[in-house]
């Protein structure tokens, strides 16, 4: 009797059942890939059982009910908790890990190096979209490590739907991306909250900003390729917006905002180092020298 | 005989010749406009005078020639350096003026005041896109000051192009949309190009990182409707990324960056406004709550 590859039943376990653990376990599930959960803290199913996951008493039993492990929590330091117990490190000896916890790309190296040491296939994973889009086309999930185990464990992976990255060999190249990512994100709603307190202060309502806020929003992509472009080769050019006119608008968000008291930390940061980046002979050219003068030692 | 309103000859004179100033009469001059003009330093028409501007020997000549004024300049120290002069204030009397330099909504209170003392006509206003967009439809313009001196000259403003917004009758409106419009782009461009630094130390390519940055630029719209509205009611909701979930990828990017001797002050004075917001209690809040806590006394 020949077996259909693609038939053969596949199977996974979730390690952590926080809100982002219990989704992916659902989006397993959906895609009738046989589930075995587990979280530290017990009763944190939900209804995963009900629609068919299997509960494991303990993380090692789980890892040894699939060749595929998945794991998501806050943080590396509580995944470490998890993984680096002698039963668990014996029971995923020769199985495949997927840490898509969020951590940075020296834990995820750090974790690479460990999982080599215990013979355990290791990617390292992101998740770039909350756990509402899990299962759905709007995910969006990056991969790194050895091509060879993304591509044993990808028709599995591509059950929680959405788009998926393989970033390449080098284990931390997603941590790395996810890091990057969240660096322009929580940056830039950093200065959103900001404009709105400065705003409000001048009498204009957070609905009143919106519509031009979402103007400057939309400007942005074609200047981070302008500025990717500048960086790479090294041009800078700031021929339409030089620093020395740029540094002298951002002291006017300082000086609006501090002189309705509303604490302009943030701003006067960036302030700093486009001052710097001017001190350093560099008014001439545009913002973007300031990624270079980041990276001088 | 009679007059048609709408052939009456209008005319303009524009006060500064930087790059700004020399691209707004040449927008007038394409629109028809008869238009002189006056730099502190000479010969910096370039081939305005060629395509018919006239060039007067000083300010006050120049504001008599037109019922209407723009000035452009770096900021408002160096526009009432060329308007709080006798000569000019007589010459202004009874004449319309328009600001489209930069600068705080508290300069642009200052100088209605002032305007409002010398019997001008006042409105203030902010070019919120570069040089070369003036006179096409890629321009955006904003202006605030009294309706009907903004209906009277809107006609020949028009001739500069774009997107026009009359912001009301508050003087200092258009500086204050201005301000917080920069305080978003700069805060945004500061977060990508310290992404940069970040990806090229852990070996990513600028163009690497762009269509991923150019990703999370795609999700800020919504993003700044939703926090719009969360700090414009109250609700603040932090259901789907409480605060407490984001300082730690917060302090993730803070890591990896000082692990390369990257310099993260700004991303430590969000990471700092983030933990304050926790501390005061509004941990399980989302992000937006930052907002209300900058407002406070």
């Amino acid at each position: 009797m020949s077996v259909n590859p693609q038939s053969t039943p596949s199977a996974v376990t979730v390690l952590g059942l926080g809100p982002m653990g219990r989704a992916l376990a659902g989006a397993f599930l959906a895609a009738g890939v046989r589930t075995t959960v587990w979280n530290r803290t017990p009763g944190r199913e939900g209804d995963l059982t009900e629609r068919g996951a299997v509960t494991a008493a303990s993380a090692a039993e789980a890892v040894a009910a699939s060749p595929l492990t998945v794991i998501c929590m806050v943080n590396y330091d509580a995944t470490d908790a998890v993984l680096r117990q002698d039963a668990v490190e014996t029971a995923l000896k020769g199985r495949t890990l997927v840490n898509l916890s969020a951590d940075t790309p020296g834990r995820a190296r750090d974790t690479g190096a460990w999982a080599g040491e215990h013979g355990i296939h290791y990617l390292d994973g992101a998740i770039m979209t909350p756990a509402g889009t899990i299962g759905t086309p709007q995910a969006v999930f990056l991969f790194s490590g050895p091509s060879e185990t993304y591509g044993e464990h990808r028709a599995v992976l591509d059950g929680l739907g959405g788009t998926h990255t393989h970033l390449g060999e080098e284990v931390s190249r997603a941590a790395a991306f996810d890091i990057a990512l969240l660096d322009i994100f929580w940056t830039s709603m950093a200065g959103f909250v900001h404009a709105l307190a400065l705003a409000d202060a001048e009498g204009i309502t957070p609905r009143e900003l919106a519509p031009f806020a979402k103007g400057i929003a939309q400007i942005l992509p074609p200047l981070f390729d302008e500025f990717a472009g500048d960086v790479e080769d090294g041009t800078y050019s700031g021929a339409i917006n030089p620093l020395t006119s740029g540094v002298s608008t951002m002291a006017h968000v300082v000086h609006a905002a501090e002189d309705h008291a509303i604490d302009s930390g943030v701003m006067r940061a960036v302030e700093g180092l486009a001052r710097r980046t001017v001190a350093l002979g560099h008014g001439a050219d545009g913002f973007s020298r300031i990624a270079e003068v980041l990276r001088r030692r």
